[in-house]
This record gives structure tokens, C-alpha cells and sequence, in this order.
């Protein structure tokens, strides 16, 4: 085997990067601001005693060699697929051996950063468990998966059908000769489909099925009682193949998750008995064959929301770790001199330093702590709101919260997923490079503005309800305000044909009102046509979109200032972090007003000429808070391991990295090729037969990558 | 080896998907239009008898096993190398089987829609043959370049230096006792890096350095005459390793093309002849050691301009890609019932008709047709500028040139790359499978904003000429013309401060009256901060950026009428598709507009009244699209080959072909895992010990993925 020229003594040994140096450049760039980085960190990550878990779980995984992330991007996919199992399954015995808790767990796997063939087992699966069996079915179920000696997954979402989970085709026919329930894929469409861990992994599933009970009245013709949760083994327990009448496999590659087996499966005629049917709200009596109706369905939305708060405070750490890779690398990188300089030998400028780079880059770092500030107060709303609930029955609140998770799942998915891509770009050449760190990092995150409700389609959840609660305000203007809004839609109402003008550059407090007045003014011309000109629902459903948007927005807006211009930060901020946090805030505010600056002129919350300001005013606060960006972004305490990224390493040594990853760890460099197009040889010495065999097959996918290469891989090496 | 269940007969087989099916669905689709197809392809594709060629190649490519793509995203990095340098000798072996000119080979490359490692050898590489090189060089490179008796590749960008080729920093020494130079890299940051076909493959470069030569004047001290190019062998011509004193190696993984061998290089004072320095413009007399100066570098940027053209015409295709498969999904998949409904059983809604997918994708539609008519007008405008400076040394429209080409290059591939994202997310869940094809077209395509000029560095050339332009006008506002843009800068300055609120729902020529009215109102202002209030460049650097974008848009816009508006259409167009055309004109024109209407109100080209009429108009247009959609995407005549999706073929069998490809052609399902976590066995017999020695090297990166197989392979399969 050759080794390659990459793994011996060579003379770029001795080479160093051209000056500046990058660790000198962060250390000056740490030495020009005074924001405290330790205290700042806790403020923002001491929740659940994030950091210091973020710690003790990293000094057990790091070492690890299956957790070595450094190759995963060279690995075919049913390697990455094996790998992400081993890597599941150490995980499950270091649990056990450090005895981890819940958090520690989801710590593990947000340092891993990879959704594994395990990610259900604790979550959907053991949710469905806890929260769907009666208690003849929890106590036969909960001990198997808490110990997890069955390996499990959820069942949703079908080839034809994802978001739309009342047209799911499969179905649950009970028979109540054999008081069986028939469960069956009547169609292609029908079949399960993306369901995780499925594909390759569990032997038991969640099945959503149609639940379709013979209805005595009409001659016993079968009627669906809609989607309902049946709990079935789908594998042997030790051969791990499928059971009979169920057909199941992996869908193949996507966008990312690829150490996740995403999977299929169609019943044919499966039978299983009436305890399958989960049973804790709804079920059937197995005597009569009729349906128990379920009690509160109201309750779902509540973990709903607990979600969407989780995916938001997910979305800042993940948006975090895109500006950290950024602001680090561009701090560094140098690119053109001055074109005013005089002097034709001046340096060259941090890329950082020019302002088509902050515009792209200092928003989305303003927009971690916007996203901080309302995760934590969505949390704060569903405590609340679970407390009034369980202590007082009061569901009054359940609505706002959910009309707020809904759009605001929406945009913060959004913007984080559209932020890693605008930091990729700002990084050139080396930010499409699979240094940069971005590659794994945006093909995980593409899913996030589709899953958990498809991010165009939950807006109308939010508008619904903004709606409703106008068409209450403006039958009733002197109405007492019931639901948080009704105050602003008081306001409004009050003073709809005033244009305001908001100060938005002179007072915070301003430019809350101007989000607020321009989501109110869109909430009434949504209320108006269709409350009072009874336009059809789906006509207005680009309308809605932009209400949700401008709704969550104002959100953002608004739980940022109240943090930092009228609550004492808790857990403690210093004088110049609250100072650097209120730049940050205008920043945020004014480079999302200036987005969607026409809405804010048509509602009158502006002037043509007071817009004119803006950008001058975004462009000074962006040189205010550039000299602190690098603490900044430490602050989020992003770890090494979990950037994986030669540009954004906590060290700056930049350049050194991107040269070590390619000349010391890349295979495909300890391979020799024939370049010569005359022969049909690829790899020197393979031989032209071997080589045309084995790259067909690869090429047709008739193997898995492995087994065409067991006889020549000498030849290759 | 276990076949797995996939390959087995099963009751899957006899399925169908639910009702309606795909293939009905578009049958009925193209049956609700009358826009002739095959009328409107030849309009679009009868360039360089396009059509035809596609057809042509198409039927050579699609048998040959190598070029089958249906397994390439399971495939490992070495591997995607491999099959990429098969796939390229068999194009080189074909093209000469087939006398393939120029044109079809490019034809080809599109086709197989991989950059593979010969990509540089007919294009950079060849090109600096071709134009940098006396007649001495020519005759002695050019056969061999030609006859592909070498391979090579262009050695440009080094690892800390992209845009800015005048700091790169690998350096040709001259040495006037030797007469030869001396190529070396001081520094980490000189190594060559990006490279294509550097990596693996290539035996010659072209490598760009510093020209230094001992200053006379200066007692002998080295000066640099900026970055030269010089060929150079890189590789043995029979074992194909690196020459003594060069490093060589591949980068690694990158987002996109993973067929092609992207490289770095380093030299230790690597000795190469007086001859390698290409110098038909420019060189150094070896007698005295002195430099012989170029006559007229201007003409560099001719051909810099007929790349960009070209890049805005594949900007088009690639786009039409996105929007095929999108508007043939989105037309077949069915998602919930109209709201208003009042039947509980009303049918699902195609999701193609609801408002929120059509304002994704619609616009986007429109916009392939903006791009292919400014693609053509750029055409015109180097064929019109390359004769008048061949034929009467005018170099007059030049700069114009120049200008156009650097803004739309930037503006086309960002509408292009952020339009493929957007069609994908519209799919939802698909559109994040693997059977979407959108994950190769995104991978490969985000490079583009990126490579031949960054898209926000360049439109400070924009900015810069139109500032020039505006300077010429303000400072002599009775000039007449000598620009195209100078007319629209005159009417500007005479009318400043005048509200202008355009009829652009009225009428289409208004529209495009207020695109350029905004584009000379913000070159008003730049022209304003820079020479009047002299304002560092640098501080503008934003505004120039918008600036260009609005000149750019209103190119496009002015494009598009004109072709349809003002011009008998060149092949022809029947009146029913010239009717299409200039709905499409105008959804892509207000769409365009609402997206900044902001800068229209600064300007004072609209008012906000009018402004307010605009998302009506929009949703308007788009019902008037909709029944055209698949039809206008035929048009592109994308073949399937090309698409490899399984929601965009052409047949529109979308759930059938999402199943097959899961069920029978996805290796992972061949074999069979052990998902108990309390052993350490990955795959069913596989024995522990292989397992952990097997993932631990992949996850480290000592394998290629292929050697460690060789033992226990049988176990696995």
C-alpha cells in the first residue's frame, strides 16, 4: 500500500501562513473589546445547567474514535448509516456507565450532531408510550423501551401524505369476530415513509393508522374514526428481518441525516390484537365494537408548543455556530487593500472590516440573541401556561401560546436556515469547502423549515388566531383586553387612519411600536377581507403568511427589548454587556424593518423619509458592535468539536488547519491515478477489467461499495 | 450475501399509488394549455442548434453504465473521484469515436452534470495555451494540449488568496546566471488551492505567480511585476507522482462536485526554463533580465464578459431544472381541501393552486425567461463589441460591457441558487429526499455565486461605471449620450425631485420606466456621496452593492420587454405563447419590484398608494400562469436524464418511482443491522471485534473505505 506524498516528511513541514497570524489576529481582536465573555455565557446558556454539561459530556465523548467526525464527509452512506449505529449504541452504554439523565442525553446528541438510528427511541416513541397507553398498556410497555429492550420508532407521515395527517391512507380495520385490528397499505402512497429509524433499526413501531369501525346504523359498513396510535413489532427479534405481511427498507439518501435510517413500510393484512391500539383518551370497546371518544384533545398543543420553544432555542445555537465560523474566519481573512489608500503597498483588510461583509454577517449575530430572548420567553409562556392548566383548569392562554409557537417556529427556522447559508457565501472559496464546517451544518438544518409544520403552511395557525382575536377587538372597541394582542389591536383600532411616524432611530421603544403597528394594520386588512368582504380563505393565504411573519416579528422585537431595556438581566449582565446588548437590539430591529420596509410604509407606521435613515443608522451601529464581535460569538461557547471547522476553531490558526485536513487526512490522496485516457486502467496497477467491473457497479449501484473491491483492493492500495 | 427483502417479489409489487395518478394528473395538465411546446423550445434552445445536440448526446450517454447517476449519493468521496476520471476518459474516448466538436462536448458535460477532471484541459487550460502564449509556445504546447497528450489544469488561486489575484503569492524568481526561474512558495498561504484537476489527475499546470526580477536601478533587488502565468510539468508522465520539489495532494470533500480533484500545490524552488513564462503580451528578455510590457490588457475583459454570458444562460437552464421538477410535483402532489369547503369530503387541493406555493414558484418560472432574453441580449451585445474592435478597433462599448456583465453575473447566479432552495423547500418533505435531484443541483450550483467574481465583490465595478456615467451627465446635463445609460441619467437629472408614480399596472413600458428610474436615482446618490461629498468607497460599499443589483434588474426587466413587447420574436412565437410571454414579463417584473418596492418609494417612482395595488396584481397574474405552468416547463425540455428525480420526470409517476428507487436500488437494504445495543456487532454475524476495527478507522479516516472491507466482507454482505 503507498502511503502518498501526504503522510511523509516533506518540506511544506516547516511552512508557516503568511502574517498576520490568525491566533494573533483573535487575540487582538479578544483584546479590543471588554465584554465579559464568562459572565455573558452564563447569562445565555445557564438554563438547565447547559455549559456545564456542555463540558462534562464533551470531555467523554471527544476522545472516543467512533466520534471522530473528521472523515464522515468521504464516507459512502451505508458506511455513515453503520457508523451513526455504533455511534448510537455507545451511546445508550455510556448512559448507563455515567448514569446520564435525560439532559445529559440530548447534550450527547447535540454534540454528536447527527440524528442516529436511536433519536426516536427516547423521544416519539417513548412519548407515545407515556402519553397514549392506558395504564394496563403502560405498565406492559414502559419498562421495555425505558430499558430499552425493544428498539422503537414513529409511524406518521406516509409516502402520500406528511402535513396533512388526517388523509394518512393506511388503515386499522377492526374485526370483531377475531377482535383483531387488520392493519393494511392499501396503496403505493400509502406506505410509511421518512419515519426515523425505521428503515434498518427498530422492531417495534407507532403505527398511525385510520381507525375504521363497522357503524351498526349503516348496515356495518366501515367508518374511519380518523389517524389514531397502534403500537406494533415489525421485526424479529433475532434475525432483525422483517415480520411476515410487513415490507420495510431505508428510503436512500437525502439532504442530510445520513447516519439516520429513514425508512418505509406497507402492511399487508397485518393482524394484531385490540391491545395494540393505544388506549389512554380514545379507544375501542372491544365488546361492542364502538369508539370511546377521547376527553381534551386541547392538551396535545401544549407539548406542541414546548417544541417549537425547544426548535427556537435550537435555532439560536445552530445560527450561533454559523456566525461563530463566520465572524472567526472573516476576522482573520484578509482581501484587498483600501481602493482610498494612497500608499500602493497597504495592507490588506479583514474582510470583516468591510461593510457588505457586516451587513451580511452582524444582523444574523444580532439575531442569535433576538431568537435567545424570545426562546426564553416561550418557555416562560408554556411553564406558565402549563401551571394555569394543571392548577386551575384555566386554559385561557393555550391559544396565544400556540399562535405564537406556530409563527414563530416559522421564522426563526427560517432565518437560521437561511443564515448558515449567508455566512457560507460570505466566506468565499473556503466557506464552500468541506473545511468550513458548513457542509453537515446546512444539510442537517434544510429539514428544520419543513418538519414540525411545514414553515409556509403553520403561518395560517397564527393569523387564524390574529384574526379572531381583531374581529373581537373591532366589533367591541372598548372591550377590556382578554389575550395579550388586544391591546395593541385597541390601539390600532383607535387611530387607524393616523400615520404615526414612529422615532424609530431616537427611542428603543419606538421601534417596538412601529413592528407592533404594522402587525396590527395587517391583522386588520386580514380581518376586514375576510370577516367583512368574506373572501375566500385560500385567496388570502399570502396575506396571512406575511401577518404571521410581521406577528412574529414584532414578537422577536419585543421580547428582545423587554429583556434588555426593561428587565434586570437574569442571570447578571454588566453595564457594557446590556450596553452592547441594546446596540444589538436596534441592529436586529432595523435590519428586519429594512426588509420589509414597504409593509411599514403602508401601514403608516413610517414616512418615506424617515426610511430614508435607516441605512445609514444600521451601517453606524454595525461599527459599533463590530470591535466585539469575536467575544461575542465566544460566548456562545460553541465547542471545537462541534464546529468541526478549520475557519472557525476557537485557536484562528486558520490556514494551518485547512492544509493539515487535506494534506495529512484526506484518503483519497493516498491513492495514484492514471490520468491517460487511452486506457481504461483508473487507480496505477488496477488493471482495466477490474477497473471497468468495479466502477460499474458503483456506478449502476449494484453493491454497497464493499464487496466489488474485496478482490482487488491490493491492486488499489 | 443476503439479498435483503428489497430484491425480492412482494406484495408491494401489485400496488398502485392513490387516485389520481401522476401521469393523469399531467396528461390533464398539459391538456388546460395551448401553448405550442415544441414552438416555444426551438424559441428558447435553437442557439447553436441546442435541441438537436442535446438529443444527440443524450442517446449516446444515457446506455453507457459509467454515466448512470441513480447511485451516486450513496457513493463514497475516492469513489465519486474514480467514477468522475472514468467517466472523463470515456467522454474523451467518445468524443473522438464520434468527431464531437466544441460544442457537443460542453453538450455533454451538462448532460452528465458533473464537473469530472478533464473539465480544465479544453477550457482554462487550453485557453492560456491559446491566448497567452508566442508562437514558439504555441507550436510546441498547442498539438499537445490538443491531442490531449497531456492532462492540466490552472493554478490560479492559492489557499489565502481567491479575488485578489495581485496578492497571491507564489513566486518566479529570475535567475540571470541560470536564465531559468525559480517557482517557490514561502509560505502555507501561497499553496495553490481549488484548483481543479490538480489534485489527482493532472501531469501540467498553469501556474500563476509573482514575476520578480532584479531591479538594475535598485542594485539588484528583486521587484514583482504582479502575477504571470507559466507552464509547467507538475507529475511524472509514467507513474504520475509529483516531480521532486512540488507537493501535491486533492483538498477534500467540497459541498459540490465530488468527481472532481480539486488541488493544492506547494514548490520548493522548483527550476523551470525561460519558456515557461507564457509570453505572447508579455515577458522577460533573458539577455538582460528586463521586463517586456504588455500592449493592451482591455482584452482580457472581452472574454471575461462571453464567460458571464454564458454563466447567465446555464443560470437559466439550471433554474428551469428547479422549476421543472417543482411545477410537476406541486401539480400532482395533493395536499388538504379548500378551507371554505363546505363538503367534509372534498377532494385534496393540488398544492400547486394554493397561493403560497405559486408565489415560490411562478415568479421563479417567469424569471427563467427574464434570464434567457437578458443571456441573449449579452450575446449580442460581445459579438456586436468584439467586431467593432476587430473590425475598426473600437473599444468604445467595452466598459458598458463590463459593467453589465459584473452585475448581472452576480444578480442571475444569486436569482439561480437561492431559486433552486426555494423550489425545494416548496416540495417539502421530497424535496429533502434524494429522489427530489435538487441535492446535486444545489451542491454543485452554490458554488456559483462564489467562482468568476464573488457576487458582492463585483458590482462595485457596476457601481463604479455607473457613478462614471453619472458623473459625465450631472456634470454636463445637456450631453449628448455617448452610453445606452446616459439617455435614462439625462431624463433623471432633468426631473429630480418630480414624484414620478409610474402606471406600471397600466401599462408595461411604464414598468420598465420605473426600473430605470430607480436604478438612476440610486446612481444619483452614489454618484452624489462619492465625487460630490467625496465619501470613502469603502463606506458605500452597501449602497454600490444595491445600486447594481437595481441597474441589474432593470437590464432584465428592459431584456424582457423588449423581446416581448417590442420584437417580432426570433424563432418565432405564435400569439398565444407571445400572449404568456408578457404575462410572465410583467408577474416577474412586479414581483421584482415588490421585493425591493422600498427603493421604488425613495425614488419617488411610486407612490405608496400605487404600491398597495401591486400583491393584488401579482396573485392575479399567477391564476393567469397557472393553467401554462407544466407546459411553459416542457418548453425547457429538461431531459429526465438530466433531472434524475423521481418528482420531476416527465411522465409525472412520482410515487411509483420514489418506491422503486427506496425499494429496489438503495444499497443500504442489502444488508442487515443488529440494533441491540448491548453488543457491539453492527451488522447481523459480523462478530464484534471486526466491527469496532472496521468503524474506528472510518471514523478516524484511516481507510479510504474500501481496505478495511477486505477481511470480513463476507460477514457483512
Amino acid at each position: 500500500m503507498s502511503e502518498g506524498e501526504g503522510n511523509m516528511a516533506d518540506f511544506t513541514d516547516k511552512l508557516k501562513p503568511a502574517d498576520p497570524q490568525g491566533p494573533d489576529v483573535l487575540a487582538q481582536e479578544r483584546a479590543s473589546s471588554n465584554v465579559n465573555i464568562d459572565q455573558l455565557a452564563q447569562h445565555l446558556l445557564s438554563r438547565n445547567d447547559f455549559l456545564a454539561r456542555q463540558k462534562r459530556i464533551l470531555s467523554i465523548l471527544e476522545p472516543i474514535p467512533y466520534f471522530c467526525k473528521k472523515n464522515q464527509l468521504n464516507m459512502a452512506r451505508p458506511d455513515r448509516y453503520h457508523l451513526g449505529l455504533a455511534r448510537a449504541k455507545t451511546l445508550r452504554r455510556l448512559s448507563l456507565k455515567h448514569g446520564w439523565d435525560r439532559d445529559d442525553y440530548i447534550m450527547a446528541d447535540y454534540l454528536t450532531d447527527e440524528m442516529a438510528p436511536y433519536a426516536l427511541q427516547a423521544t416519539m416513541f417513548a412519548t407515545s408510550i407515556r402519553e397514549q397507553c392506558n395504564a394496563e398498556q403502560m405498565a406492559y410497555w414502559l419498562p421495555k423501551v425505558e430499558n430499552w429492550e425493544i428498539i422503537g420508532c414513529y409511524g406518521q407521515t406516509e409516502l402520500g401524505h406528511g402535513s396533512n395527517v388526517k388523509g394518512i391512507e393506511c388503515e386499522a380495520r377492526w374485526d370483531p369476530k377475531t377482535k383483531q385490528f387488520d392493519i393494511h397499505s392499501p396503496t403505493i402512497t400509502a406506505s410509511k415513509w421518512w419515519n426515523g429509524a425505521l428503515g434498518r433499526t427498530a422492531n417495534h413501531a407507532i403505527v398511525v393508522a385510520q381507525l375504521l369501525l363497522p357503524d351498526a346504523k349503516a348496515g356495518g359498513q366501515y367508518r374511519s374514526y380518523g389517524p389514531h396510535q397502534f403500537i406494533v413489532q415489525i421485526r424479529d427479534m433475532k434475525t432483525n428481518k422483517p415480520l411476515d405481511g410487513i415490507v420495510i427498507g431505508d428510503i436512500g439518501p437525502k439532504y442530510g441525516y445520513p447516519g439516520m435510517d429513514n425508512g418505509y413500510m406497507l402492511f399487508d393484512h397485518l393482524k394484531v390484537p385490540h391491545s395494540a391500539l393505544l388506549s389512554k383518551y380514545s379507544g375501542v370497546d372491544s365488546e361492542h365494537g364502538t369508539y370511546i371518544k377521547p376527553e381534551n384533545p386541547a392538551v396535545v398543543y401544549g407539548s406542541l408548543t414546548f417544541v417549537r420553544a425547544q426548535i427556537i432555542m435550537h435555532a439560536r445555537l445552530v445560527l450561533a455556530r454559523a456566525v461563530t465560523i463566520a465572524v472567526r474566519y472573516l476576522s482573520i481573512r484578509r482581501q484587498f487593500a483600501d481602493r482610498d489608500a494612497r500608499d500602493t503597498g497597504a495592507p490588506e483588510q479583514a474582510v470583516l472590516n468591510y461593510p457588505t461583509v457586516q451587513i451580511r454577517i452582524l444582523p444574523l449575530l444580532a439575531t442569535t440573541f433576538a431568537l435567545h430572548y424570545t426562546g426564553e420567553a416561550m418557555y416562560k409562556l408554556y411553564y406558565g401556561t402549563r401551571e394555569a392548566i394543571e392548577k386551575s383548569g384555566d386554559f385561557s392562554r393555550l391559544a396565544e401560546m400556540h399562535a405564537a409557537s406556530s409563527g414563530l417556529k416559522s421564522l426563526c427556522t427560517t432565518l437560521a436556515a437561511d443564515g448558515i447559508e449567508t455566512c457560507r457565501r460570505a466566506m468565499g472559496g473556503h466557506g464552500f469547502g468541506g473545511g468550513s464546517g458548513m457542509i453537515a451544518l446546512n444539510n442537517e438544518y434544510l429539514s428544520k423549515p419543513t418538519v414540525e409544520g411545514d414553515n409556509w403552511m403553520i403561518t395560517q395557525q397564527t393569523a387564524a388566531y390574529l384574526i379572531k382575536r381583531m374581529t373581537a377587538v373591532a366589533n367591541s372597541p372598548s372591550m377590556k383586553p382578554k389575550e395579550t394582542v388586544d391591546v395593541q389591536f385597541k390601539e390600532f383600532v383607535a387611530n387607524k387612519t393616523k400615520t404615526h411616524d414612529h422615532d424609530i432611530l431616537g427611542n428603543a421603544r419606538e421601534l417596538v411600536k412601529a413592528f407592533k403597528h404594522r402587525a396590527s394594520y395587517l391583522s386588520y386588512q386580514a380581518y376586514h377581507a375576510r370577516v367583512v368582504e368574506k373572501k375566500p380563505w385560500t385567496s388570502l393565504m399570502i396575506q396571512l403568511h406575511r401577518l404571521s411573519r410581521a406577528h412574529s416579528e414584532s414578537l422577536l422585537v419585543s421580547n428582545f427589548y423587554t429583556a434588555v431595556f426593561e428587565s434586570t438581566p437574569n442571570p447578571p449582565l454588566d453595564a457594557t454587556a446590556v450596553g452592547v446588548m441594546k446596540v444589538l437590539f436596534k441592529l436586529f430591529a432595523l435590519f428586519t424593518l429594512d426588509a420589509s420596509a414597504s409593509e411599514f410604509l403602508l401601514s403608516k407606521a413610517l414616512t418615506v423619509d424617515r426610511l430614508a435613515t435607516v441605512t445609514p443608522a444600521i451601517q453606524d451601529l454595525m461599527t459599533q458592535v463590530r470591535p466585539h464581535a469575536v467575544r461575542l460569538v465566544d460566548a456562545w461557547s460553541v465547542p471545537d468539536y462541534l464546529l468541526e471547522s478549520a475557519l472557525g476553531s476557537y485557536d484562528g490558526d486558520v490556514y494551518n488547519r485547512l492544509y493539515h485536513k487535506a494534506h495529512k487526512e484526506n484518503p483519497l490522496n493516498k491513492l495514484t491515478f492514471n490520468p491517460d485516457w487511452k486506457t481504461e486502467e483508473i487507480v496505477m496497477g488496477e488493471g482495466a477489467e477490474n477497473a471497468r467491473r468495479r466502477l460499474e457497479a458503483l456506478a449502476l449501484g449494484t453493491t454497497t461499495g464493499h464487496e466489488q473491491q474485496s478482490g482487488n483492493v491490493k491492486a488499489r492500495l
